[in-house]
C-alpha cells in the first residue's frame, strides 16, 4: 500500500482524483501544494497528486513553479475530472428555505447563472474551500443554509443533493498531476487513455518568430500538441518559457531529436515526464481505504 | 467620476490595481468575476477591473470564459502589478510570540519556503482572501496572530509590517484587465508602457501543426507574441482555442491582414481588445477617493 499525499482536506477535487487512481491505497491531505512536494522529497509520501490545469482549489501556477523552480521531479501520470458542482443540503432542510449559500469563491463563480436565476434572493458567502462549505452545512443542521460542493462532499459529510449539476459550463475539466521521486510506472485502478509528454522549453531571446521556429521541430515531425503554455521565467518581465504537451510518449527518435535541435538553437529543454493520461467519467462511488 | 467594478473585497491584489489606475474615481467591490462583470452589463458600473494571470484571488479561467461565451466586452487597459507579500501582525503584539498565521491558501503557499525557515512551528490557517485575514488580526488585537497579506491590507487595517517581501519568488507578478462596455480612451493615473492586442484563435481541427501554421502569419509580419496560451472550448475534450497577445497596438495592415488569412484557413479570429499596458511599481501609498 502506497501513501499519496493530495492537495487537501478531504473531499475536495484532488481527493476525487486520488480516490479515483489509487482506491486501495492510503491517502494523506496536505495543506498547500509546496507542502505536498515537500512531503515527496522527505520520502513521508510515495507519490505527490497535485493540479495543473483548470484548478478551482489550488494555483497551477504553484506547481509549475515547484517542479520548475524547486526540485524537477518528474510527472508520472495524469487525470482529468469533470468538475461537477452540486448544491446540498442537509436531510432535515428543505429547499425552498435556503437563505444562505456557503462555498469557495470560485465555486460560487462558476455556478454563477444558476445562483442568478433559481436562487436569487440568497446571500452568498465564501469559505475556503466546497469541503468546508459542506462541513459547516453539515454541523449546523438547524441552520437554513446549503452548499455548493463536489458528490464525494455530500457523500462524506451526509448532505441531500437537492440541485445537481448547478455549474455553469458543462465540458469543464480539471487536470491532476501524479507526481514522484524518480520515474516509475503506476498501478492504477484505471485503465489509461493515452500517453503524454510535457517538455518545458525556454528561448533564447524574444525576438518575433522564436515561438514559431520552435514549433516547427515539433510540427514537420506530425507530433501533435494538445497543450502549449507561456509563462513567465521569473527573471523579471519579458522572460517566458513554454510548457508543451505532446499527445504521445515518448521515443527513441521523434522527441529526442526535438530536443537536440533545440537545444543547439540555444534553448533549454527539459521533459517533466512521459506519462499515461486518466479520464474520469462518473465521481460518485470512489472511496478510500 | 467613473464607476469602477471590481473584484473585492477591499485591499485585494485587485483593488490595488484600481488604486493605482484609477485613484480619482469610486471604486466598487464585487463578490465574483462573474458578478463583476454582470454589473458593467447592467451598467451599474463604467469599467471591471479582473485578474487574468496569474492571479492570487480570482480564478483567470473565469475571466476568459465569460468573455468568450456570456459577452465580449472589449478589454481596454491592462495593469501589471508586482505579487510582494507581508508579515502583519497587531501593534500590541511582538513577533516572537506569534503563534497562529491566517492568509488565504495560495498566499501561504507563495511564502511556503519563508514559513518553513522563520517560522516553523506556527500553525497555518486558511482563509477566503488575504485581506480577510489581515481584518482578523485587526479585530482580535489579544490573540497571538499574524496575516500574510499586502501592503494596502497594512493600511486598511492599522497593522505592523513585522517582515517585509516574504514571498518565494521575487519577480512574481499579476495580470489585470479593464474591461468596459464599448471601446473607449482610459483616462488614468499611470503612463502606459506600450500596447498590446490580444486575440482569440479556434483552429479548425486539431492535426499536428495547426498551431504552427497560425503562428506563421504572426511569425513573418514580425509581429511579437508576449503570451500564447491554450484552453479548452468546452464542447468537449480536445477542442481547443488560443489566446494570443501581439506586443503591439492594432494597425490597418498587419493584424487585419493576420485575421483576414487565418479567417480564409477556416479558424475563427476574435479580437479581444487592443489596449494600453500599465504596470505598477510601487504598490505603497495608493488611496480611493
Amino acid at each position: 500500500m502506497k501513501k499519496i499525499g493530495f492537495l487537501g482536506p478531504v473531499a475536495t477535487f484532488t481527493d476525487i482524483a486520488v480516490r479515483g487512481l489509487f482506491p486501495e491505497d492510503r491517502a494523506i491531505p496536505q495543506a498547500t501544494i509546496p507542502a505536498c512536494l515537500d512531503s515527496l522529497a522527505n520520502d513521508e509520501i510515495d507519490l505527490a497528486v497535485v493540479p495543473i490545469e483548470n484548478a478551482l482549489e489550488g494555483s497551477v501556477n504553484i506547481t509549475l513553479d515547484y517542479l520548475v523552480h524547486e526540485a524537477l521531479y518528474p510527472i508520472v501520470g495524469e487525470m482529468t475530472i469533470p468538475i461537477r458542482q452540486h448544491l446540498l443540503i442537509h436531510h432535515s432542510q428543505k429547499l425552498e428555505d435556503i437563505q444562505t449559500v456557503y462555498s469557495h469563491s470560485h465555486a460560487i463563480a462558476q455556478c454563477h447563472r444558476f445562483l442568478h436565476s433559481t436562487l436569487k434572493a440568497v446571500e452568498l458567502v465564501n469559505m475556503t474551500s466546497t469541503a468546508a462549505a459542506a462541513k459547516y452545512v453539515s454541523d449546523h443542521p438547524d441552520e437554513k443554509v446549503a452548499a455548493i460542493a463536489n458528490a464525494l462532499a455530500a457523500e462524506e459529510y451526509q448532505l441531500t443533493i437537492a440541485h445537481q449539476d448547478i455549474h455553469d459550463y458543462s465540458h469543464n475539466h480539471t487536470r491532476f498531476i501524479v507526481v514522484a521521486k524518480q520515474d516509475c510506472h503506476l498501478k492504477t485502478a484505471q485503465k489509461s487513455k493515452g500517453y503524454k509528454t510535457t517538455v518545458m522549453v525556454s528561448l533564447p531571446d524574444d525576438r518575433a518568430g522564436a515561438l514559431h521556429q520552435v514549433l516547427s521541430a515539433f510540427s514537420w515531425r506530425n507530433l501533435n500538441l494538445s497543450k502549449i503554455e507561456s509563462r513567465p521565467m521569473k527573471t523579471g518581465l519579458g522572460n517566458y518559457f513554454f510548457i508543451i504537451d505532446i499527445d504521445q510518449k515518448i521515443d527513441d527518435v521523434l522527441i529526442p531529436g526535438v530536443k537536440a535541435e533545440l537545444e543547439a538553437l540555444g534553448c533549454k529543454v527539459q521533459i517533466l515526464g512521459s506519462y499515461p493520461s486518466y479520464q474520469l467519467g462518473k465521481i460518485e462511488e470512489l472511496t478510500h481505504k
